[in-house]
């Protein structure tokens, strides 16, 4: 509105018909998710992925709402650890299908906090939504709460564990940007060098990321992680990550030159402390940095210094966008595992490849 | 999902066909209560108990969202004393009939905390609202503030006051466990022997459960109230109490045999401090106790150490079955209360008997 | 429903259909403010006013909500400064036209508390709604955020800044008391002597009150603030007063006998500290007063003892029947700003003047 004309516009949107364009979306692959649970990166494999990341540009590209998807489903937001940018987006999500919200923004502040086990949490939750959507300080709680649920449920995160949709989010803006990463077999051109900034195996987000990652491994030329811990990726990961044959570095420092990379991938540096900061200035992204032309940044926000605004009308953000996109493809993760795909507009599977 | 196979299944359901079968919705009692605040257990005569809950019968057995009967209305969840649980039962009933709602989780947290009188939050809520659904820490507020209501107001539970919407899930439970307790002449074999693990003189759900179980004096054998306190009942439920001419046991102690009853209502016992433990741990329940074949145990949740887990899995589970019936009951209630029974499928009404 | 009969009812609604018939909407003037922030005086002109509480007039007197014209929009409330008032005035407005609602009760309890700018999290709300509504302490909040934001955006208090749709609920409340107000050219019986118990240099909504009564300048037959303050506009509504040319008197103390005033305009004294009441009791408004036959006091509520609750049910009341047509102004700004007066009944622009 007030914006100075003297500066580049701030990109806020990822045109989303290129990867729908890559073709219709195979219904039967999301239709395995109906009534799963969604707690980790074991639970969506590389088909699943990509089929909710085409969901999701279906959905950016269309006018939905009039279909009501979700009409008559409750969807239940329990924050146990309060974020308001996560709990908005699932919300938002979710109205703007016609779902309804019951919100627990904050579980401290409620009766839960009387001590209830997450057991008895799990019944009432049975009894009063038809998906639940959970954020939890403590690692441990989805897997508890989850032996208890009848209805289906989706982790937004629990403690030092995962953060899949954030993932989802992450990998669904990369797809929009680049749709050939989709490809089994990526042209030279198409592949990406990936920096990550954080530490996957005690970052939620990181993790989820990286985890991810490995479903496009023909289309990453190398992974590089900067990270100041030993093991940087945790047992699981570490595994995961030497099976999948990537070519993999991890610095301790962001030595390697910026420009090196075509996708960068930052997390808020300072929820470890002060401890990067203090190794390495050079983690702190600005405008003054020199980046591969074209190279395009992540961020899942919110930001401390470590990402600068100096950024933000540079054709190198992309952290935007991605928080614009993290509704469709949250909306396609809970219409399918709510057994509502068949509410969508016929188009979405007929539409020729 | 992750439930071992050698464990039973958890009963979360029961039933409510053979309920919905006794006879169709004698929509007509309902009518009455049209706009009348529900405050206490004066405010519902047998009938209206009886019928909300065939209501609610029908309503869980029949498939009415797309009547979408609470259309344009809104209802005001105003929790001055936090629960999660009952303000998501209410809002879970009113969003799956279509109603809006206006969620005030907590008043501490809101521009209430500075010292606005009912009387003026209650003129404020006739401009924003079309029902109130409150709960509030003192036993006054809800008289107080139906005085100044333009619009009918449902008790969420006043301080040591009543909690009428708790006693029609539990009555709703039974009713469906065993329809015949609403005959005005049981047979012999359907009446009950009833233990109550509470005071209801101080314990406002015991209260208002013990004042509904007055409606079904005739299926009632005898009820046993166990109980630390002189006289448990308080004045004016002694005396419906004494009038109502039950056979009526106070016990200080559960040392008649647990084998003798048919329905254990307990509820949370460490709200009136630690005296039940230190008097009696005889009140406490688990798998390990004898019960009566078939017997069943109600108990409002949340719980603490007094039901113990070993007994979710057993038949004489009928709590969460309580708690999955709640949204259908106050959904009766609702409906009954905004005067759109009319937007109810013609079948409730006409059920042939 | 408990009102004892000796008493005069409470006058709880205005009838909107006079000013309703003063002429069809001219819709054309409010589609000006379609996608447009409501911050301040300045954004809404005389026109712009008089047409929102004539739209509401219709709004309040026609059933609209079968015709769901906020369908499929998602509306954010963040209120960084809790008030429940304000906030379920506007969450009631938006259900009542199938809105949904985002809402944010408390910006303290979530993660925005984490330290994310105004700026992010404008670039959040771009991506999760169609609308914000915000109450900020910081007066400086809402120029910061509108610079960031891609949708529009309404102010629903900054500060020690203004508080636009207050503004609009009094005058909308005024004009249906009186309908004349609005005209350019008044009867000499219809124009008013007005007070204004409050300093509008520090109040916000009394600010914006009197910067709204500069629109009905040929309505005002004098205006007389009633201030401790040497001061009580601040430079730029002095200004505007002076070359308004309205008959202005600023006075220390209620001394100008009550009965003077037609509309005496009182706010929450209590908010600026005792100055007040030590200053001048003769501010504190009871029935026990004397006012001018016919004359009304309004109040923006919640209100402390400068306004006794012994005028609820006196002639003067008009404070009650203001917070029940704030729904309808508030749903005539949101209609307009989200470009949705196309929804609305085709009587709304076609009745006859």
């Amino acid at each position: 509105m007030v914006n100075s004309d003297k500066q580049p516009p701030i990109r806020r949107r990822l045109d989303p018909r290129p990867l729908a364009q890559t073709g219709h979306c195979r219904l039967e692959v999301l239709r395995r998710l109906a009534g799963r649970p969604i707690v980790g990166h074991a639970d969506l494999d590389r088909d699943e992925v990509i089929e909710l990341c085409r969901l999701a540009a279906h959905l950016e590209s269309t006018e939905v709402a009039s279909h009501h998807p979700l009409d008559g489903l409750v969807v239940i937001t329990a924050f146990f650890e309060p974020s308001t940018r996560t709990r908005l987006s699932f919300e938002s999500a979710a109205l703007r299908l016609d779902g309804k919200i019951l919100s627990v923004p904050d579980g401290k502040v409620t009766g839960i906090a009387k001590g209830e086990s997450l057991a008895d949490i799990g019944e009432m939750f049975n009894s009063y939504g038809d998906l639940l959507v959970m954020r939890h300080p403590v690692t441990e709680a989805t897997e508890e709460i989850v032996e208890h649920l009848a209805i289906p449920m989706i982790n937004a995160g629990n403690g030092s564990g995962e953060h899949p949709t954030q993932a989802l989010v992450d990998w669904y803006t990369l797809l929009k940007w680049r749709p050939e990463l989709a490809s089994p077999t990526p042209s030279e051109d198409a592949r990406i060098d990936l920096a990550v900034l954080g530490t996957p195996g005690s970052m939620r987000a990181v993790k989820s990321f990286t985890f991810a990652a490995l479903h496009f491994r023909a289309a990453i030329r190398s992974l590089t992680v900067v990270s100041e811990m030993a093991d940087p990726f945790g047992p699981e990961l570490a595994a995961a990550v030497e099976a999948s044959g990537i070519d993999v570095r991890v610095v301790n420092d962001l030595d390697p030159p910026l420009q090196d990379f075509d996708v960068i991938y930052q997390n808020a540096i300072a929820l470890l402390g002060d401890a990067y900061k203090e190794l390495n200035d050079g983690c702190r992204l600005s405008a003054d940095r020199e980046f591969k032309p074209g190279a395009v940044i992540l961020h899942p926000l919110a930001r401390r210094e470590e990402l600068d605004t100096s950024l933000d009308r540079s054709e190198h953000n992309l952290y935007f966008a991605q928080a614009a996109g993290a509704v469709f493809v949250r909306q396609a993760l809970m219409v399918s595992v709510l057994d509502r795909l068949g509410r969508l507009p016929d188009s979405f599977s007929e539409r020729p490849r």
